[in-house]
């Protein structure tokens, strides 16, 4: 079996116009992941292709129905009326292995220039250690006029930070697409790091949106939201106004 | 030499009658192996192929005699007067990464579908962290279809069990097989998680046996399960009830 | 860089006569790297080939007089009056990998094979976790009439041990071996596994030696076994009769 | 995507004069990095050429703009008046995995050998677990005549030292560069282990630069150096005399 396998569920070469690829997978938060999988739902973007690969752990996923599916990464595809049309990388995990990372960086680059893809937005969190009220979107690119085009969007670009880089698919799409001359701006929602945060992928969308031209529907995002908040609040209650180190870890697995 | 080294100790390429595929690898509390190897003891399997793979650990077993054999996994085979002939998978290991988990999964597939394999039987433990008087027999498959007929033969599939998936050979065999049209029904019988559990391997034999239309003799795992009983009996007396943490790890080294 | 890399000193295809292997690498108190050292240095037997591989550590050994050699494992030949010459496998480490292993042993079978190599001897420790006065030897062969052999030769071959098999060079050459039709016999010395152990080393060697129809000066590995029981005698005293598992630690390193 | 990528900057192949490699890259306490990368900035040495490889995390680095650039090592090459040109390889990370270590160098050397490299200076931390005041640079050489030629340079080579021989791409460029018939010299800065320490690539500069026929303006590293003195000094103080071992971990990550 190849190291990794793509299986295109329509035609693997359409023509598209001008294609954006959005990736958000599993990282700090969920973040991306939540943001792009909401997106790929209410612009009921279809199927495009599935990616398995020894990369990922040797598992599968079983639905409500008993039936089983081999963990995998997904493309999506929505052809939109503006002048760009959206791909979507979303998927159960990241590669295992540094080896693995590259090795599936590199091959949805190869399918998205294949299908002309000019910018790739990736999403994720990024963990600050606390609570955070309003999250802000941070931003890094792979040019100067892209930088300026993001701060007009409202992205902040503060000097140092992220200071330890961007690690794992989200940075190297970047990395890798900017040696293919794909150009990509790297979204990340502020978030504690300790637990599953809708309210940071619902400032990510504020952002993320406008500038694919689409617009969605944030009422689940913010919802998911609140019951965060109510647990978090709880715990702070307890803890006398600051949640614990423990706390936070046992939130991060009830996450 | 090559990553996996398939020997086949008779043609390697007989004729059957549409064969069934059980894999019994090592896995929690060994259930899928004790079954496994119980029907192949039974049934007087014959030897059909071992694999050899730098994906297991580098290590011999040595036995009464003094002879050793390179770990490995082993095919055996059973002519059977009804409807499907039988091929089980069993061994030493499972692959010790994930890389080595799909190549091993992937080998034995291409193997079983060269010798007209229809649906294959994974099996395996469920860690439910406590002690089970009475387990039951979980399941996942490739198919509504197939859902309906297990439930039907007393396989029980609770929503959003297991939640974690299927970790390993038992899962790699179903979502693999799947993309070579191979059906499969992963049957995962309830244990503690915390040592080798004989009883949850009679059970699944329960549910296994008239499946595949054979009846085989579960005194022997009944006797082994009624010495770990009189063990985990003695350590609740001891800890007043209640079997401690510690007690349970001790007893997992016993296993 | 090919993965192994084998570079001759001398003609890699010298006419030998009817050959015999001994592995002595690190392992287990390093009896089996103290034995084999010391029967190279004892024979003057002759550097023979030097093989270096990604699957050792990237590292340079410095010798005193500031100089580096990148670590290996090497080959050295001695021709013998009597009627077989002896090959000898000694080095820095053995493989860090399952993988680097595989593929290590698999490589010097190879080359052993294609001298005419017809049995190998591999020689390790049996850590059994306590000091042992008078180390014995055990056995595990590749056949029944070997078994015999060496039990005539006074290796002991206890039913159950060693229970958890042979890990490892000294393992895979056999296992491997047979595969290739190369007999083999692995002789461990008990040995605590605490340390270094040039005591068990010397058992193993007063088996070995007249099995490859040679006499050897055991003096040097009486004087460091000597110094190592001044050592464990001290702790002992320190710990009142009993060497703590602190202790024993302590030693392991200075080993 | 190829493990190893080499993207030139400039002519691949360049007529050079007998060129030597000085090799700066992450280890202990950054010595090598810190006194390679000081010399590429007063040398204005140009880029010559960029690794990528999957050896490397799956990272990239944000700079003080916001653009973002895959982690990667860079050679650098600096012609000179006198007989020899000078290459630089610098870099963000050495390569994460034994195997990826070896290939990194191999093709490292391979392009080196290809430009002519007649030598190569490898330059890291030599850390011996306590502060030291007049850090002095040890050595270790391919050759006994080039152990001459670096005691006459004032670098040191007590017997035994390393112990531990030299790991990572010192140790691999020489080991690996003497199959190729390329010298080599690993110069060792004395450091604490504890933090980075530019006073110890002050003294392996002060040995080096008379070496490549070059002069360089220390400054820089002496001014690091003081502030690295006023927070140790500090720490002494509050640990009445002695730097705990908490204090250390702690320079350890501000440094």
């Amino acid at each position: 079996m190849e190291p990794i396998v793509v299986t295109y569920h329509q035609d693997s070469r359409p023509t598209l116009k001008r294609p954006i690829l959005v990736e958000g997978l599993p990282g700090v938060g969920n973040v991306g992941k939540l943001a792009a999988e909401l997106v790929v739902d209410q612009l009921k973007a279809e199927p495009f292709a599935t990616i398995h690969s020894r990369y990922f752990p040797p598992q599968v996923i079983v639905d409500d129905s008993g039936i089983i599916a081999l963990v995998s990464n997904r493309l999506y595809l929505s052809r939109q009326p503006g002048p760009h049309d959206l791909l979507f990388l979303v998927g159960d995990y990241q590669g295992l292995t540094p080896e693995g990372q590259y090795e599936l960086a590199d091959c949805v680059l190869a399918l998205a220039k294949g299908l002309g893809v000019e910018r790739v937005y990736t999403l994720g969190g990024y963990g600050i250690g606390r609570m955070v009220e309003e999250p802000k979107v941070l931003g890094a690119t792979t040019s100067a006029a892209l930088v300026a085009e993001m701060r007009a969007a409202g992205v902040l670009f503060p000097e140092g930070e992220p200071g330890s880089g961007i690690v794992g698919a989200s940075g190297l799409l970047l990395g890798l697409g900017r040696m293919r001359a794909i150009e990509g701006v790297c979204l990340m929602g502020q978030t504690s790091g300790y637990f599953v945060d809708p309210k940071s992928a619902g400032a990510l969308l504020t952002i993320l949106c406008p500038l694919l031209g689409i617009t969605v529907d944030l009422a689940d995002l913010e919802a998911k939201a609140a019951q965060i908040d109510v647990i978090t609040s709880r715990i702070r209650e307890i803890e006398g106004g600051e949640t614990s180190q423990r706390s936070r870890e046992d939130l991060h697995y009830i996450g």
